[in-house]
């Protein structure tokens, strides 16, 4: 099958991250179509790809019939139009959050989709592909803890621009606890409320923050979620998950913990070097594959442990299996590395 | 450019692992070509793959003209006739370890490489690119810590099949640590001692397990490994590093922990949103192109969050809004999924 | 200084625990009298302890001139009249929460007891106690945090009693973060909120379980506190302290855990044996003088390394100075222990 | 039964450490002579104490009619004839290690115990009353781990004197792992090999540190044992214990973790209160009364939670009963605290 060709659209410091991931990360797909609102940019970014043309009107790119799907990393009051003309052309499209920016337009949008027949549109709520939460999500329908009750988050960021607002805390931050825990509880929230303490000292005047936001679902799960942008520390993103026998915990910088009966906390080891060293080989294949296409170039093919590396290893286990029996120190002999111009 | 054509020679349990790994999550390569012992083997994997074909002389493999490199997960006996191949056709080869099964055939590779002046041979010492060695590697040449002067390692397999002997022990386990001391100290070994202590009553009669094996480098650093191939737990690899000002250990299941002056412990909160969900952008976009791929068959183009989704957060966020500035609980207002069928 | 006498009112499951605590454990005091509403009790608990007596009613108690000060553990409605009695008599008392049963008597004994001009009513909130709160607000208040903002609180039983109902929950449980509250921001709480999600379906009809307590200070700061009492799993307390200047965190079964600038987490290793081990040196210390008063009677003066440890460790050691300049095993030599009865 | 009354001789550093600790902590005993070779010293501490006098031979103190049982504390070379005196007066003994500086001597002092038929002397190897490694040998005799294997011990100081010297290490640090080797396993050591890689460079000239022992007991287990006293870093003592079904390790700054099958990493949480603030109540009763008994002078009996803290919790938690109810906020109502002098 043929690579996917996908148009991204915005290539702002999101969009280009994209198109770095499709272009050098992602198999079986491309970047055919790039598109800001900043031409020029858009230009610059096609002209480094081979293959790829800007195309200065965003619904012209997503309706040209050399692109297969969409990325929108555009600003969101242009996403509704963006996903409706993708509707029409019936074009699958990965949507950066937010779906769009009111709530009578996102569910027009829904109602259009509904009405194809037909799945085309994904929002970009990444947090549902990291591994914590999808072991977390994994634990909670495992049914392990049994039924669950009580979520606590915590959002904090280092630092945020000058122009962010009260209002951003809840559409750019809050927005991320909102879908995990629709995704981890599996139902809808019914009401919010928000507590704001005294703001920090270091936060610009005006903006709350911290912000306390109190969730209640359709069930009467409660959700709590710290949202805290301007810590001046690091990013840090925590769930704890309550739940009626016993209760789980990402984020904490040592994967996901539990505590169930009788009285245990802990993790989970590796069961094989299949799981703790699956991704060092994706990475290890990825830089082969990338030193040896720059390889003619070079007169360089490798990225890794060379050939006087897997010598060496032979070496010392060699002196290794004599020291078996041995049991005393064995000398491991080694030609001199100098000898060998190139090695 | 195009993609890099690679011969897969072997597909046992790690061939086929990178067959799949370079079809179907490495960006610009495809397997072009398989081989193994067994040709059915080999015909059953390239029947899977567009474009693939089966050739059942692994030296015709080499040669092919439409092979660009080729990775090697053939046993070890063959690898030197494989290597050479490789070399005489100037074809890069990523080869898992071993070089080859002993050191004068490995010293031959390395000078026929080396006589080419070009790098072809890398060898699949994957913990290189495994995120807590490398991010180890990269304290210890910040200088952070001064001098290394102690490497403590640890190696535990829950078990082992029943050929496996005590030599294997040495051959297939320690090797990776012997990479790994040299990776770390880049440096060569100089010496090793191996104690067998009495060993655990579930390994196999003969077995010397555990045994710990304790070598020296040319400038005099000290590492000591334990290996233990029938724990019946998990599969454990630890790693501390003992140096001037300071230690650090990776392996404990809580990521790269650190103890330095003056008398603290921890660890590194990552600093941004890249580095923490960097992966699961990954994730979510492979997935997505993925399922767009599949999606002419099944009317469906989504694997991931759907427009509800978002028009369920957008409809949170606003409710989210109006509670910034009432302090109380506001009730969230969503239509009936069910009154839109197909959402 | 001869001991204080102290007379322990109550020895039902807390005041029992008391009486042992001060007669094996605590230096300078002794149990002089003890009363409890079961007069029998009260007699079998005086028996066991050399120069104790039991008196029938707590307000003679109180009063008798061999009693210095006095231990409350007495139910809560009578502690008033107590406390107003030891007030009388000018007697110190330690007494167990609640100060009393509500606010205007409490109240009462606070003007009265400040009329006296002198301190004498400590209450029993030992938390403030625990090195972990200890250290916790040492860190808050050197400063290193900056301003604190938030406090998160997680307070867990894996059981109650049957008799127990969600008003308990707030009296028994939530007075403890009431008291944490105050003690970590040393300020008033002004207005308190509960929130009672879904019960757990483990929970007794009609006790509202888990509950989610809102606090807020009088300068603004934020509490959050998650009462569970029927987990099923574990006795779990913790507390997250969010400031300016970073957040750090008490009672995930690691010592105290703190995150700050630029971006790192960890926490303290002790820096001398003194803080490592003293706690071992104490308990070393009670053991021997225990078994030495227990000698006599046994022939046994020791609880802990005998002689033979010693001279086995010598040997060892003496051994070890040889190894360490031959550099080879080196035996060690010690008599066979049979050879010496009584060894 | 009246208090213990004890002889500490030598009130160095660790001497006077002990008739602090005694004089202040211990139930049940008091120092009732000190001596030191430097005769000013011990009139020095003699003078703090109550009922306490100096002896300036340290036979003479031991052999003094008002001395139950005797703390040695005075130089190693000193400890043969002192703990001879001791059995001689039938005196109970606490040694500091070593027990003698030789092996000779140490047999000697074990044989002439043993001709007593009754146990005098104990030494002073502190570690075993320390909760982790009293935890770790509890889980070895509870069989759940199966057959000990091995043990990785590592004993870093941060620094040492001057005088400290390569011998020293095996004498005074490596001794310890001794105790913990013999006391976790039950058995005796018999050989030693000690590594000496290239010394860190903050080290003393002639100084060899680290060192890495590496011992052997009877039954074949291996230990080794990284002694480093220069690291700059703090006070780090940790011990792994690997056995048939698992490991364990403690000094991790994170309580004692257990890896076993089927995979899995973790801990214990404290099953109550009692486990979790047992201490936290040692602390807070023996705080008090050191604060009753000084109260008299003071005008105040307390050093902790007052009468006011009481009220103020009673406050907030009868708001928190109307809050139950309400679901809403609501304010808690105290009077003001200025409006009651002396509260």
């Amino acid at each position: 099958m043929s690579d996917l060709r996908i148009a991204v659209l915005g290539v702002g410091l999101m969009g280009a991250d994209h198109v770095a991931r499709i272009t050098s990360r992602i198999s079986g797909a491309r970047v055919a179509v790039v598109n800001d609102y900043l031409a020029e940019k858009a230009e610059q970014v096609a002209a480094g790809i081979p293959g790829c043309q800007a195309i200065s009107d965003p619904l012209d790119a997503i309706a040209d019939p050399d692109v297969d799907a969409v990325l929108l990393a555009t600003p969101g009051p242009t996403h509704e139009k963006q996903l409706l003309t993708c509707l029409e052309h019936r074009k699958p499209v990965l949507c950066e959050k937010p779906l769009t920016t009111d709530v009578d337009t996102s569910l027009e949008v829904v109602r259009r989709e509904a009405e194809l027949g037909t799945r085309l549109i994904q929002v970009g709520f990444m947090r549902r592909f990291d591994d914590e939460y999808a072991g977390l999500k994994a634990l909670v329908d495992g049914g392990e803890l049994g039924s669950p009750l009580v979520l606590h988050c915590v959002h904090r960021n280092p630092a945020v621009p000058d122009h962010f607002d009260s209002v951003m805390t809840v559409r750019d931050s809050l927005v991320h606890e909102v879908d995990v825990t629709r995704f981890l509880f599996d139902e809808e929230i019914t009401s919010i409320q928000i507590v704001t303490p005294t703001p920090n000292p270091a936060a610009r005047e005006g903006l709350f923050d911290p912000q306390i936001a109190i969730m209640r679902t359709a069930s009467g799960k409660h959700v709590d979620v710290e949202l805290f942008v301007t810590t001046g520390v690091a990013y840090e993103v925590r769930t704890e998950l309550v739940a009626e026998k016993g209760s789980a915990m990402i984020g904490l910088d040592v994967g996901l913990v539990r505590k169930s009966a009788p009285g245990t906390w802990g993790g989970t080891i590796t069961p094989s070097f299949k799981e703790r060293f699956g991704r060092a080989y994706d990475t290890e294949i990825q830089r082969w594959v990338d030193a040896v296409r720059r390889g003619a170039g070079t007169g360089n093919h490798v990225d890794g442990p060379s050939a006087w590396d897997g010598y060496a290893a032979t070496a010392v286990c060699e002196a290794g299996v004599q020291a078996l029996t041995s049991g005393q120190p064995v000398a491991v002999h080694m030609v001199d590395r100098a000898s060998i111009p190139g090695a």
